[in-house]
């Protein structure tokens, strides 16, 4: 997965509500694996507030679960504090392993493609579900490997294939056992929240590490 | 990937080398990973034969190379060593965790699907290129997770809807990284070859170590 440029995607919802929430006007998210890393984050920087969930769930005491629709309003901070799993770790080895970290969602689909320009190799790396693959990251790669283009490697042409198969990104992303997830816990609204495609302008990118977090950012590279 | 039974594919070429010469009547198949443990061990069984290949392309010395069709006609031997990369790792990695590991392939998809009747959970594992997807491999485990029916999970999910989207196995076979490896190779009948469906009733499965190699036979376990 190394390459000049990657494209980080756990489309339900991490990348999301990432997306969400800087074009709302936050100035930073910063992404954490562990729940108390992501409290004494939160405590340490000030004009921050917490959001992350477990099993789909919001964490106790925090202020937002991982849910975008929450992230749509006035910022209630600079910066949020976010504890995913499955996108933290991923963000974490894209940042390692590639020179341009990129956060890609169906919201900022146009955003984040448009963002890959001249870039000679790009990787698409999916979150997944406890290291397994998401039929939604799937789909949404899929739907970021057609937009680039280019002369797309055997996992970028499935996606592509993959993503064809379904009429519509609602079906597609309500399809797999991350939708199952979010309706079981009461939260299926985000299912067609982040199957809309090309509302956000923005293509959120990997600045530094924080700490244990990952500092996502907008605008061009200080 | 743990679960009961495992099918590991790898379409082009070594699960379908393993399926065809087992069909022609060999006793055994003996998978390695490395050039000089496969000629060790093939000097020491005695009553066998050498195969694999390196970049596609027959190693040095060795009887066969890795094409299955050099392994339709009549045994030369009682045992064929063959050293292949991917499909031998796979192939010790699904031992390791499944309780029951077989050998799939289109060649064999009928009879594979059969060998895994009754069982609660099957994982299909790939094994790509170089760790990365590879396409035949992913339409040839859509193929057999259509076969077998059930429940199946995302990725399961998503190779059924990519087997979906090619007209036949040749042109799935066709369109990926390994096919473009074979026809550089001088190789390209093999795509068809491996592309015919069910024509081998045989279900190659995991049945020990013996030494560096995983031995796989067919019939029943002992």
């Amino acid at each position: 997965m190394s390459a000049p440029v990657g494209i980080v995607v756990d489309v339900l919802r991490a990348t999301s509500t990432v997306a969400q929430c800087l074009a709302a006007g936050y100035r930073r998210v910063l992404c954490c694996g562990e729940v108390d890393d992501a409290r004494a984050i939160a405590a340490a920087e000030g004009d921050a507030v917490l959001g992350g969930e477990r099993l789909a769930v919001k964490i106790p005491g925090f202020d937002f679960g991982n849910s975008p629709r929450e992230f749509a309003g006035t910022p209630a901070a600079g910066t949020l504090v976010l504890t995913t799993t499955n996108g933290t770790r991923l963000l974490l080895a894209a940042a390692a392993r590639c020179e341009r970290v990129l956060v890609g969602s169906l919201l900022n689909l146009d955003a984040v493609t448009r963002a890959c320009a001249g870039a000679e190799e790009v990787a698409i790396l999916c979150a997944g579900l406890h290291g397994e693959l998401a039929l939604d990251d799937a789909y949404c790669a899929g739907r970021i490997a057609a937009a680039l283009g280019g002369d797309p490697a055997d996992s970028a042409r499935a996606g592509i294939r993959l993503a064809q198969s379904f009429p519509s990104a609602e079906e597609a992303l309500g399809a797999g056992q991350s939708a199952r997830n979010l309706r079981r816990a009461g939260l299926e609204q985000d299912i067609a929240w982040c199957a809309r495609e090309s509302v956000l302008d923005v293509a959120p990118r990997f600045a530094r590490m924080v700490g244990p977090a990952a500092e996502l950012v907008t605008g061009a590279p200080a």
